[in-house]
């Protein structure tokens, strides 16, 4: 039976919320959707590719900033909607974090951080700079958080005392704070009044 | 023949370093030691145990953060080692990210961090949320960056690109920014000088 890329993304995303990344494999995508594992490489060329979809995916489904009118209150809008999205899933920030590192998606929450940087006056360098960093922040925290979630529910004993959610907050208003004092010494100088 | 604890943490160590972590099973290093795996556990009550002491073991080896006079170079210092110490092996930055959100070792960095910011005048619960912030951005970038790196050494094409060496610096400075806010802001009052 034939399956449309679509259908082989949402099999994949059902998988992962049930098993995990672990047990994530093209054998057993190509078992729940009853085809050969051959047939999948018809829609993607390897399983990185794949994951890459699946990321882009599990975005789509969970990570809506609010527009904001201030750009400190739209970094922080990304930064938890992306987190929010990534807590959603099993193993959710693993997987963005494997797709980011190979290139291959989850490009979304980047974007759209340099868009808000950009028109609070960043250059193109420190917008991009300002982008990368809160992102690392975002995925070094929630894959803390994830994990001793995780390894909670999985009846082990996690320092989980050390990481309450507030965390998450107070992490990002001091990288909001450090990319507010190079939006102050970057901006551009504010054009004059038309007269 | 029996091995002491130090042994299979070594013989662990050893693996991750030819294989990786996703290779790094119990059953894999009862047969490089020549034991049952059983007699493993007369060591380590379970696999994320002993993940730990192979982190920790890690950390022994290759963070040595250079001592500063000064704070921002001391945590400066503290965050190039602790990255260092993650990508001479692979895999290491995924190692100590799990070995934390588990609570089970690697904690040296964190500890030092708290120590510097602590001398540095912030109070135990700001020195706490900047220490965690700043291992937050050094795990987040250095899984990218070993995850890019290990994608190129194995032929995939990872848009590395994206992340130049030279960004961990940059993305720091604004981290250490963030963190100069809230130190000068926290800051108690100097004591008057002794006369």
């Amino acid at each position: 039976m034939a399956h449309r890329r679509d259908d082989v993304v949402a099999c994949a995303l059902g998988l992962l919320d049930r098993y995990g990344l672990g047990d994530l494999s093209m054998r057993r995508i190509a078992a729940e959707l009853d085809v050969r594992p051959s047939a999948l490489y018809h829609h993607f060329p390897d399983k990185q590719t794949l994951l890459g979809a699946v990321a882009d995916r599990l975005l789509a489904l969970g990570y809506h900033p609010a527009p904001a009118a201030e750009w400190r209150e739209g970094v922080r809008a990304v930064c938890r909607s992306f987190r929010d999205a990534m807590l959603a899933y099993p193993d959710g920030a693993e997987l963005v974090a494997t797709v980011r590192g190979f290139g291959l998606g989850a490009r979304a929450p980047y974007d759209d951080l340099v868009a808000v940087l950009a028109a609070a006056g960043l250059d193109d360098e420190a917008a991009a700079i300002a982008a990368t960093t809160l992102l690392h922040y975002v995925l070094g925290h929630t894959l803390h958080e994830q994990t001793a979630l995780q390894a909670a529910a999985a009846g082990a004993v996690p320092d989980t005392a050390s990481l309450p959610s507030s965390r998450f907050e107070d992490g990002l208003a001091l990288v909001v704070a450090g990319v507010g004092s190079a939006q102050s010494s970057s901006r551009s100088t504010v054009p004059p009044v038309r007269q």
